[in-house]
């Protein structure tokens, strides 16, 4: 079985990738490579026992979409995407690698005809609006963001491309992923990870938002399991809509901190500014948190037990010389 | 105001124009031209008070699409489609006209930078898969047709480019217009109009589907008062979600052709004919009929009062000789 990650040098394709790698198999066939495609070069991953390689891939060009999903490709996973303040602020970036960049995607399966699965990350980005709470797998998707929009957009593709049988496609909203680990990015949620993962390594970090915000979290390790999980099902079990809900925990900001002292005590706490910041409010306060998700959680896919277990996660798994 | 109608030389841009220029204003604003504009030269409308243009314009083509929607269109209406089972048949059709014919008259929108209002037609074919009933205006979309995801993709570019500004853009989803004159079209819908209009003009028509089989109608003359209407909303009342369902009545086909013996007496009902048709069943059988409209009712949307007043619609209207 060989599998492509487009998006493949961002933290969550490495780690996806080293997953696949030391599980060896997925969805009981063995794992016989695993190429990382990104738009610049990823991070290679050495003396793996499945061999691993890596491609410059640029989505907005088929023709460099069919360098890295070929006809030897058995599964794609999508991750790649302009954030969500970077999809805001350059509206024709967004359009270009959010919709136009899955939509090469799926016509490269089209055109190679060998059907193969596809994995496609959407987000809690969608949800937005008046839809009523609580948000549920068959709530209206009424995006406030053109990130949301766009993703929305790629759902209802991935819908189709799977209905026509033009590929095994299905997709997963994320839940916001923290602690991320690495820098802060374009992200309008990356101070969700910041406010931790900075105090965390001993660094000051600002919060933007009020300490009863609330939000709707999942840690890396879990998403990863949750998209080798999505792998694996079967289309019976997928039915007629291919998109599922992630599972999270909501949490406000002071829940949050207070894991994290609860986990590694009350230093870092102290490293946390509170400087308002309007554009951050803006996108963030649209977003939904009182979010369900049933179907996948039926169908194996988990959020974390506890944030302290998703703190601690970061700590195993990331904090630098942790 | 200048008006442009893409799809102009179909039976609803047709009835549309004519209600325009039987108006003579629009939101309060006295029109001054009407451009129709489609992919085949539409017919022109001769001796009005208001100057009606016509123009071939193909929207798969932003250069032509610039032709149609100028810096002095102040309201485009956006009819134009490929329709069900034309755009399940030919795919490519489908996003070509379906998605980036929408896409490039909101572009275009865009590249002006004058606002233009646009109103455009969704369809109830966005409705589907396993969302349960009653469908209101906030179900999740989860079509079952390449025709339903490409509207429900236009829905969401609608409210996209609404909400950054770009254009006053709003849509509607339009109920199966039912009795549309003139000839069978590639819609998977087209017998809902046949059955009756063609045993109302003598001649026979053949049922595909059982006469329980139950769907949600609206006449072409109510469908063009409610277009006009959702021109005329202001940005205020639509709120943060600029798609509305167009209100219908839902019916079994045997209601249909009761009315039709109430209005016409029981010959025509003896010229139907009843050959099942797998592939339209396949199509239509995944439609949705309990489907509720009332933010579009409370914004001053109306539905037929009765179907046997949609059929007296029908023989004043449109009904040859009639």
């Amino acid at each position: 079985m060989n599998i492509t990650i487009i998006g493949g040098g961002g933290f969550l394709g490495q780690k996806l990738a080293r997953a696949l790698v030391a599980r060896g198999t997925l969805d009981g066939r063995k794992i016989t490579g695993i190429t990382l495609a990104d738009v610049v070069d990823p991070a290679g991953i050495e003396g793996t026992a499945v061999p691993v390689s890596t491609l410059r891939c640029d989505i907005t060009d088929p023709a460099s979409v069919a360098q890295a999903v070929t006809p030897e490709t058995d599964v794609v996973y999508h991750l790649a995407a302009v954030v969500s303040a970077h999809a805001e602020e350059e509206f024709e970036d967004g359009m270009q690698i959010n919709l136009f960049g899955t939509l090469n995607i799926l016509e490269q399966c089209r055109k190679l005809g060998t059907v193969p699965r596809v994995v496609f990350t959407s987000s809690i980005a969608v949800y937005g609006g008046e839809v009523p709470d609580p948000i549920t797998e068959t709530s209206l998707l009424n995006p406030q963001t053109s990130y949301g929009a766009q993703k929305a957009m790629g759902e209802l593709l991935v819908n189709d491309y799977a209905r026509k049988g033009f590929a095994d496609a299905r997709g997963v909203r994320l839940p916001t992923i923290s602690i991320r680990p690495g820098k802060p990015n374009r992200a309008a949620s990356s101070f969700m990870s910041s406010i931790l993962r900075e105090p965390l390594n001993g660094q000051a970090a600002n919060c933007p938002v009020e300490e009863d915000f609330r939000h709707y979290y999942l840690s890396p390790r879990k998403c990863v399991e949750n998209l080798i999980r999505t792998a694996e099902i079967s289309a019976g079990d997928l039915g007629r809509n291919r998109i599922l809900q992630m599972p999270g925990r909501t949490l406000t900001i002071r829940q949050m901190i207070d894991a994290m002292t609860a986990v590694a005590g009350p230093a870092p706490a102290r490293l946390i500014t509170w400087q308002p910041d309007e554009t951050v409010r803006g996108i963030v306060g649209g977003w939904r948190f009182d979010i369900h998700a049933e179907r996948a959680l039926a169908l194996g896919l988990e959020a974390d037990e506890s944030f302290e277990e998703n703190l601690r996660y970061y700590i195993e798994d990331d904090r630098p010389g942790g």
